[in-house]
Parts: structure tokens; sequence; C-alpha cells
């Protein structure tokens, strides 16, 4: 299935790519020289203009999160096609061409097994996702933070408009795409009082999202004053305190509840507060984490319904990179970014991610 | 608002009704004649035909759950409207006559509140709810187990054939619409596999209706062999006890979990087996139980969702009538249910019922 290198269509003269290679707690990072893959039918090839340090990433190079070595990390990220494989084809079925800037899926999905065709590709039983697999001979460039990323067949590729900021559109294939799928799952609605627990990246695009769906009151919950000082700028109705949000809830509403913190206490505070009829999203805890309990028959007799939610479908990033083409919070988002770092400088931008000082942290090849 | 005795549509010579009127735990039931009412506007005199006794009738009755005295209970009934104050109509906007065979929904909803008006009109905020509600003044016979029930503003009034029989079609305004509202909630597809905990009237209802929607795989789980066995009459594919649960969906699938017996080990069971991206409807819990726990980041990566669904809207009522019309269980369903008791014989009804010798007992007014 290999073609030939006159089947690709590509317009760079570069022959090497960098990447910033990850060997394991121990060894950390080296940034070296790999070579361009020979795309075969159904492959692509990106120059990496961008690409952000997710929280997941951070996970795994403290060591909290087991992962294939040796592996390129990193899966934000928006560049553009430097070589196509035979033919790509975007969400709309129109082909890409040479040139175009792209974000792409997490992951990989073979449109045919069972999970596929259930609607939840994001869990396809032949998934491979970007940042998260070991490099092998073929397939070296399988992360963002790198000079190229390889997108491999079943990788679906989103156009991204030319004006859309770099800092925004990297993290659109991980938070802001999670954001809109779970916005789907929960069948929100713009008649639905909205509670977002956590206000991290993910909780201040639910915030920024539920008021570009419509919805009115918008209650962003965070332990931290200076998170619900952002989230009050990005729209939220009210910002409150986790020892708030119960008297909150009580005299607003609690229809829908994005829960993005991934603090099992606050994943338990969403099942107290949620109105009759109400619908809970689980989206933060990707971590084992304590249990939560609840008594069945209020459950059963309050409708509640709770929607576990993670990663999302190429329909999700698409709805994502019009959200933040259109949303009037754009620049809030550009904001939150920091100046990126050089790829060289990769440990530097881990350890100052690290510290939690903002919610992204990007990385730019040279 | 109430209508001149003129403005009242009656073919009935009637002038008194007979009630089992319950009065507590210790007092009982004593069957009295009992007024018939002075109709409202959008009020409905019905001549029952035939009521069922429900679980929750027999909780009420055993002390369990505390109720408004004294009152008249069963909720689950058919019948034949004899009197209309005004207009009534049915879920397609007709008129109904005097004479028609009709069921109607268990509660009442004014179509106005926030509830309603957000598609669960069974929490509506006026809910007043058939055989559970305190005698009163106006609203004398306002439960199943009379002669006649006095169908107030608000009641969903929804056609019966005339050739269902009426012990299948007394329930269905209970048991049977309980069903068809959890297979929407959780949107049961024919691609499903189904697996359904609790074999009684809820249960086998479920198993039928799921095979009448094109489900190939049904797995229905009961303690009890003997309803194993009618399981398997009504549809299922498998039906095993609860130690085999595990084990079977693990070879055949879980989308859709229907947990209709309430039992919180059966509850805790629907969390451990569910398939990737399934759905379980919680419904048999209508009582306190212990508390059911799970571990968030399982749920969230499994694409779990829980519904809770506790009664129905009108048109989960017109979808059962239909589906009991139509099902190839028809008769299965006409042979769960004993010889109906007299009225006048409430009390070895009850009585009967509470051996769990039949998933229903039928009591019929002389």
């Amino acid at each position: 299935m290999t073609t030939m290198a006159n089947d690709v269509t590509k317009t760079s003269t570069t022959t090497v790519a960098t990447a910033a290679v990850w060997s394991g707690v121990d060894e950390g990072f080296s940034v070296d020289p790999q070579p361009l893959p020979e795309l075969r039918v159904g492959e692509v090839l990106v120059a990496i203009e961008l690409a952000t340090i997710c929280g997941s990433d951070l996970h795994t190079i403290a060591g909290d999160r087991p992962t294939p070595l040796p592996t390129v990390l990193g899966h934000e990220a928006v560049g553009h096609v430097v070589a196509i494989g035979g033919d790509a084809l975007g969400p709309d079925g129109r082909a890409l061409a040479v040139g175009d800037r792209v974000t792409w899926t997490i992951g990989t999905s073979c449109g045919t097994c069972r999970r596929c065709r259930r609607g939840i590709p994001q869990k396809c039983t032949t998934l491979r996702k970007y940042g998260h697999e070991a490099m092998d001979e073929h397939w070296k460039l399988n992360g963002g933070f790198a000079s190229h990323c390889h997108l491999i067949s079943g990788t679906g590729l989103v156009p991204v408009p030319d004006d859309l900021p770099a800092a925004i559109a990297a993290p659109a294939n991980c938070a802001t795409a999670t954001v809109t799928c779970a916005a789907r799952r929960v069948e929100l609605d713009a008649g639905d009082v909205v509670v977002v627990l956590g206000c991290g990246m993910l909780g201040l695009t639910a915030v920024a999202y539920a008021k570009d769906r419509g919805v009115e009151t918008v209650i962003a919950v965070d332990i931290d004053p200076a998170r619900r000082a952002l989230a009050l700028e990005f729209g939220a109705t009210f910002a409150v305190a986790p020892e708030d949000l119960a008297a909150t809830a009580k005299e607003h509403g609690a229809d829908v509840v994005f829960e993005l913190s991934g603090n099992s206490r606050a994943v338990q505070s969403a099942f107290d507060i949620v109105d009759m009829g109400g619908r809970i999203a689980l989206v933060g805890s990707v971590s084992p984490a304590p249990e939560i309990s609840f008594e069945p028959s209020g459950y059963v007799k309050n409708l509640t319904t709770v929607v576990g939610s993670h990663n999302y479908r190429i329909d999700d990033l698409v709805e994502a990179i019009d959200f933040l083409r259109r949303t009037p919070a754009q620049q809030l988002f550009v904001d939150l970014i920091p100046d990126a770092f050089d790829l060289a400088d990769i440990d530097d931008a881990v350890a100052f991610a690290r510290t939690g000082a903002a919610p992204r942290i990007a990385v730019r090849p040279n």
C-alpha cells in the first residue's frame, strides 16, 4: 500500500523533521531529527504551526499515566498540509489540498467496527491516538511536539480558517471538541440553566459555549477566585465557590451540570444539586478517583440522567472550530495562552505548564 | 367553574357509585356507596370496567408508603366514559364521546408550568395522582378500586380499542407506559443488545417491547426460575440467574439495561456489565434503598449513560396501548392475570396479590 514518491502531492522541500521524543520519566525529552515518512494512501503530512500542552500530557510526563515508549507527546495542534498520499477528504467530503490549514481528531477510527457504526468512533476497536502511541518504523511523527505530524488513515481532518489564532486553534481538537461533544450528548438546550464545575480550559470553554448556544443562566464553580473572575469574563452569570453552589443552584436551578474538574467531591455535588429532569455530563474524571454514590429511588424519581463523555466525534471537532470562529470570547481565549516556547525548549515549556500559571502552554517548532 | 347539570353529557342513569375506601393500615378498606360528582368543565366520569392492583398499592396497604387518607387506591384501570363536563379531547385532539372506552394518565398535568413545558409533565408542579390523594368534597372517586372514576382537568385520556382485553388494558397506564417511557428516554434502538433486570410485570413488558421494537438479543435476568421461563415465552433470547449475568453479557453484549427490579444489587450489576457507550434505564427503584456506587473515570471512559425514569407522558401511554394492541405476546399478557375479584372482595384480592402468585390481580365492580 506504500505509494510511490510520485503519487505523493507535496510542496515542501524539507526532507527531515524534528521531534521532541519522550522516553519516559527518567530519560525525559530529547529533541532530535527524524526522517519524513513515506506516505501511504490516505495519509497526510502536516507541518505543525503550534501545539499546546494538555493536562493529560502533564500526567504522562509526571509518571501518573503509563504510555508506550518512546513516543512523541502532544495531541493538541494546528498546522498546514505539506503532503498527501492519494486523496484526503475534509468532513464535508471535499478534497483537502497541500497548503490547507487543518487540525485533526485526537484518534483514528475505522468507520466499520461496531463502535464506529454505533456513533462512538472515539472508541473504535482499532483506535490509535496522537500523543499516546509508541513510535514505530512507519509511524514516528505520531504526536504534536514536533515540526511535523504524520496523519494516518482514519484520522479526521478539519479545515481551520486562516484568521483563527493558532493559540486557540491548537487546543480545539482536545479541550474544545470535548466540550462540544459533551454538550451534544446531554442535549444542551437554550432553555437550560447550566452549572459548570471547574473553570480550567474546559470549564471556561463550557461557559462560553453555553452562552453561544443561547443559555441565559450559567453558574460557574471553582475553588480559585482568579478562575471564578475569569469565568465571569467568559460570560458566566454567577461564579461561586463550591461551598456556595447548593444555595445558588437552589435559587437559580441546575438543569445541566458539566463536571469538568475531575474532583470526586465536585462529581458528588452534581448529584446533589441537579434539578428534576436534569442531566449531568461527567467529563473531567479521567484518572481513577474515589467512588461516587447515590440513592437509586431519589435518582429515579428525580428523572436524573448522567452521561459519561470522553473525547469526541469529528462532527464535534467541526463544531468546536466553528464555535471558536464565531464566539465573542475569542480574544479572551487567546489571552489565556502565553507566548509560545520553542520546541527546543520543551523542558522549560513543561516546567512552566506544571506551575498552573496558564491553562495551556504553547510550543512552536522553529 | 361548576357546570350546570344540563351542560353535562351523559347516558348513565346511575346516581350513586361504589368505592373501596381505604382508611389506613388499621382501618383497612370499606366498600361504600359514594355520590356521583358534579362535573366541572374539562372533567369526565368513567364507569370502571376493570382495575388491577399495582405493587405500589400493595406497598401503601402494607404501610410502607404514606398516603393521605381516606383515599380510593388503584390507578391501573380501564373504563367507559359515562359523562363529560364540557368537552374532553383525546391525545390526537379529537373529542371524546360518552361510551368511549378509555384509560388515562396516572397523574394530571397543567401544561404550563416549567416542568410541563420541559417535557416532564409527570412531575407537573400541580400534579395530582389517581390512587394517591385524599378524598375531598369535590373529588371523592379519585382511584381505580371503585365503580366509577372522576377524571379531573389535566388528565390525559387515551382511547382503548374495544377488542383489547381489559386485563391487559388496565395495567397499561402504569406498567406498560412506564416501560415505553423508559425505552424512549434511553433511545432504545433495534441494534441494541438489551438486558432486562427483573421479570415481573414491567420486566416481561420490557422483553416483549424490545422484541416489538426489533431488538434481536434480549437477556432477561431474574432470581426466580418460573419468571425466567416466562421471560423466554415473552421473547427473551436468554434468561439467566443474576450470578450468570456477567458471563452472558460479556459474551452477547449489554447496550441497554432496563433495571426494573428495584433491587440495589441488580442496580449495581447494571453498572458493572454495561458496554462501551451503553445506557442504563433505572426504573424499578421507587422506595429508598442502599446506595449505589461507581468509579467516575471508568464511567466517563466507558461513555456510560444512566437515565432515571419514573411514570411517563401521555404519548408514552398512547404507545403503550398501541403496543399491547399489536404485540404477538398479547395472549401471554392476558394469561398472566387470573380471573378478576369482585370489588366487594377487595380484601381477598389484596391478600391474593400479596402472595405474588401473579404479577397483577384484577378487581371488577359489580
